[in-house]
């Protein structure tokens, strides 16, 4: 058997690999002759191949031992396969039809046989084309609320959570990577940080030394190793989500641990807020695109408004919840106080949610690992211009959270630093 | 080999297994037949014998397949005979001094040996009959911040805390009962609960429909349930200490899990002040022991205080800390803000401890599992009279911890609760 022990897969072996499991035949049609594989990943971490056959398609992931954009010299364990797929499978109870099919698991190998997902794009790459995806809050909300609030203590028995989590306490080298870039690195002086230079040098420099932002940044890393809430995605970015306007998909959940609910929510939010600031980057002041801005920012509230609002409709829902158990609060009084301490703990989640959205984007803009978006604006000047005014804001998020009352005034603060960046732009043009 | 598989120890069979164990014969000198046991459990839940010989004694504790103080109708995992060896494993690397040296374990029989302390009494019964321990709060402010610091995010590196974590999400039966016991019975009505009736009747009805009380018993459990900050000893209280003047140990971990820190510290204080209110009963108010009450007081002082300065001398002098990295805060200024951030995260910590104090207090007053020196006053209405104020006191701490600067400000309003106390039992007389 020749893959019997792990081994990299190449677009040859991949096919003989397929070959080989025989459930994985119907997918493609014919035979292996007739079957033709090309890599097409472009994540940071991973081998992905399309398989395509007579009759259809698949799409294999593999783990590589170190991580694919650095090199050899960072090793990474290639048993985050294992995690990703038991993410998958329990987030699959909760959400079947937001996430790829899974055909095929194959431990020794770290190989994820699943979807093809088509005509499906990356959702970052959508938001660079300016397509809008009417149903992506609808999507991404449920997926937010049915995921955290049925793998939380609020939704699952606390002897089956605790199983979970031990399982998930595994997968602490692809934490310790995200416990590193995104709450340490970008907070002093680090040879994996990357920034737009010399242009945001000073603000960079300025970041270093702004102990409250410091401080902000270190709380959100102890709640990240502290706080067991659900079991979280762990790296929800705008790169782990595959749209249609008809159909949404969430992918790559390899850094799935059990972990504090803000930490998914705030990726999603935070980097499509780092898109709305990076739109100005493509096409210039004069030809704006102002509208699909828009969109985007009334996509980040109603991804925050609706996953509230279906996470508090599980919650009242669950006569099974073993907190806030319903034998407590058995009367209209009760229940009126209960609600009213539901509003409580999701402003608190919301706080959370707002410092994770800061910490994601400024990783993004002075770490490692930079969002496309940003990337693709090949003039400095006009790309540190778009990042300036999303730094503003990520850093207001980390350490200020509390001053907003909503989402809402978190978009319009959005919208006002876009203009101060956009005069920025025309002062210098 | 008779003891291959689990079976009930008796005090003959508790003989014949010792004495199949060639490494422990020295602790007792001489031969089996010189040697004699006695069972001195005095616990809710395990089998103890005191195992006697020419050269010495040890202590043999047995885990039994239900809660012994209700019999087998309610069944308990033997499991946790692991989860307390492991813990007291853990717990030595930190605190060797103050935990019973262990001389063998069987995973098999559910049994630990070990050292058989003398003269120790337990705290509890120590304290009923007025002996004062000058090392006592010195020793468990020790034990708090060195178990506590050291097992958490910032004294052990993610991937050890993760492993352990792991390790102890196991332990979910038994942290299952104090959800239940602690969290939720006492604030409804449930054949579990029991307290001094009629003389607290009202005072159980007003807290049953207390929903301010009842939302701040759910937000602990959730903490309890969600907070992994340590691996916390799980049931603290004073029978879980045992006591010379001259030394202090730690003993029955067997509800050890990851979880918040003020769950323990509060346990700890919770019991002394349950046990500074019921001092009254035992000699009525012409013979008071105030002095000695006084000396309660200061020990809750001084576990806090030096519970805190300890535990931030050992954050401030941990370099390697992976949260709040010393290679963000690595001058004057920034050195002075993390000082202060280490106060702001003791006084939140403050505020849980509280809670927990409160919740530990209210479980043993209305709840299961009384406290053996409140029980220990047979006139019913002294009893109540001292198990008045204490509910007012732990019902203040769960709801209102916040609006109490130090724990000086709790102990003051102690001594005005137990004046009004006083009053109570001479008015009544």
């Amino acid at each position: 058997m020749p893959f019997s022990n792990y081994q990299i897969l190449d677009q040859q072996s991949v096919l003989s690999f397929v070959s080989e499991i025989p459930s994985l035949t119907p997918y493609l049609g014919g035979t292996l002759a007739g079957w033709q594989a090309c890599e097409v990943g472009d994540g940071n971490v991973n081998l992905v191949f399309a398989v395509q056959g007579p009759a259809g398609s698949l799409c294999l992931k593999q783990a590589l031992p170190f991580v694919r954009m650095v090199g050899e010299s960072w090793p990474l364990t290639v048993e985050r396969a294992f995690f990703e797929y038991q993410c998958l499978e329990e987030h699959r109870r909760h959400v079947p039809d937001l996430l790829p099919k899974i055909y095929y698991y194959d431990p020794k190998m770290r190989v994820i046989v699943m979807e093809y997902l088509h005509p499906h794009l990356i959702l970052l790459k959508g938001m660079m084309a300016g397509i809008r995806y009417p149903r992506l809050a609808e999507d991404i909300s449920e997926y937010l609320a049915r995921t955290l609030f049925y793998t939380s203590s609020f939704g699952m028995p606390a002897a089956e959570k605790k199983r979970k989590m031990a399982l998930f306490c595994g997968n602490t080298e692809l934490c310790r990577i995200m416990e590193d870039v995104i709450f340490t690195d970008p907070y002093h002086i680090h040879v994996r940080n990357r920034w737009t230079s010399p242009q945001l040098d000073s603000v960079a420099a300025e970041f270093r030394e702004d102990v409250q932002l410091k401080i902000a940044a270190s709380r959100l890393k102890l709640a990240y190793m502290t706080k067991t809430e659900a079991l979280i995605h762990g790296d929800l970015h705008t790169g782990s989500i595959m749209v249609t306007p008809e159909n949404t998909r969430v992918i790559d959940h390899e850094f799935a641990f059990y972990g504090p609910m803000g930490f998914d929510i705030g990726a999603v939010i935070g980097n499509l807020l780092l898109n709305y600031f990076s739109q100005e980057g493509y096409t210039g002041p004069s030809d704006s695109r102002g509208d699909y801005q828009e969109w985007l920012l009334d996509t980040v509230e109603c991804i925050w408004l609706q996953f509230q609002s279906k996470f508090i409709a599980l919650w009242e829902s669950n006569n099974e919840i073993e907190v806030y158990p319903p034998a407590l609060f058995d009367d209209a009084a009760n229940r009126l106080a209960l609600a009213e301490e539901r509003r409580r703990w999701l402003r608190e989640c919301f706080e959370e949610t707002m410092g994770y959205c800061g910490a994601k984007i400024i990783r993004r803009i002075l770490g490692q690992a930079h969002g496309r978006d940003m990337e693709q604006i090949e003039d400095p000047d006009l790309r540190a211009s778009c990042e300036l005014p999303c730094l503003r804001l990520a850093r207001e998020m980390m350490v200020n959270a509390r001053a907003y009352k909503s989402i809402r005034e978190v978009t319009m603060f959005c919208r006002e630093l876009r203009q101060e960046g956009l005069r920025l732009v025309a002062t210098r043009t």
